[in-house]
């Protein structure tokens, strides 16, 4: 079973989608099985995150600023892919450093996330875009 | 076929459960197949490395060390979520850059690692924690 | 239904075997399913990045090279696992910040990658090597 979440987003951050992964399982009827999830970009990730205090979100965010300048900063004058704006090399950056792709189990309708575990789409570029996260659900 | 391993840890570091894996793979009865890892915290990671010389785990754990200081160092005092102690943002953010989730080919009977490749858990946190890592095995 | 792909490198950098992927996937009769790959060493890694521009390669090497220094930068005096030479612990290092295993959706008998999306090994360390990347494929 697939399907194909589209996710907003308006600038660098962490866009929450666990409500809809895990209705569209709930609804699947599969029991047990394995979810799979793929980001059909490379300027963005997929990440499994903290969901209780948004101050984590705000922290990961500044965390990877600071690790990955923008292409205008001195630090990065080395970088040539720059036509499309400079945040577009620090997105395939972190885009490299963070997943693409995510395995979790289902058991009983519902991925086994820890109790504190979301899921999310890190948005590594300025501008807004719609995000697509290709689904894939098998049974057991 | 699922399973949960559960890892005790004991401060920050690498500790390899390949043996617990390997066993229960071996045990299923399954050929070939697919492997499927899922660590069910925020604050620890998956890892495939290298389990021939112990240095290679303390230069990882040294190496990362530096690159997120804790909170309580000058060059991260713009962190926020720091109620929980000083090494618990710099977990999540070592959470974001190494695998929640590992996807392993299964065949005749054992994951397919290369010669010198251990499964760990990369523990972020300094206290002693109890860490899950459910498992999905499906056959070919 | 599982392969192993070969790709040799030479040097630190990216090498793209998207082609090899997709015709596999292609003539495997499998219309829609799920694609697994694992690299099988320590020292390289699986991406998915961008192949419109040759730059960016160029700059994700430049990038992760700064990053993490060879061990006879003084910045990285601290490193211990040095026999196999300056550029094997920051492969290690390379190897735990990116991607070991990929799971890619399939639909209508080809992985939905992303219009841009290729598939590579990044090479982590400066002398040629022949890596082996396991593949499995299972229709839903």
């Amino acid at each position: 079973m697939q399907t194909t979440f589209t996710i907003e987003t308006n600038g660098q951050g962490l866009y929450e989608f666990t409500r809809q992964v895990t209705a569209w399982v709930a609804g699947s009827g599969v029991g047990d099985g394995l979810l799979t999830l793929f980001i059909r970009h490379t300027s963005a990730s997929l990440l499994i995150q903290e969901n209780a205090d948004p101050d984590v979100q705000g922290d990961l965010r500044a965390y990877f600023a600071r690790l990955v300048p923008k292409a205008n900063d001195p630090a990065m004058a080395y970088l040539r892919h720059t036509t499309e704006g400079p945040d577009d090399m620090p997105a395939h950056i972190k885009a490299a450093m963070m997943p693409v792709s995510l395995s979790i189990p289902v058991r009983g309708g519902h991925p086994v996330l820890g109790t504190w575990q979301g899921i999310y789409v890190f948005e590594h570029r300025d501008a807004p875009h719609r995000r697509a996260v290709a689904a894939h659900l098998m049974a057991d």
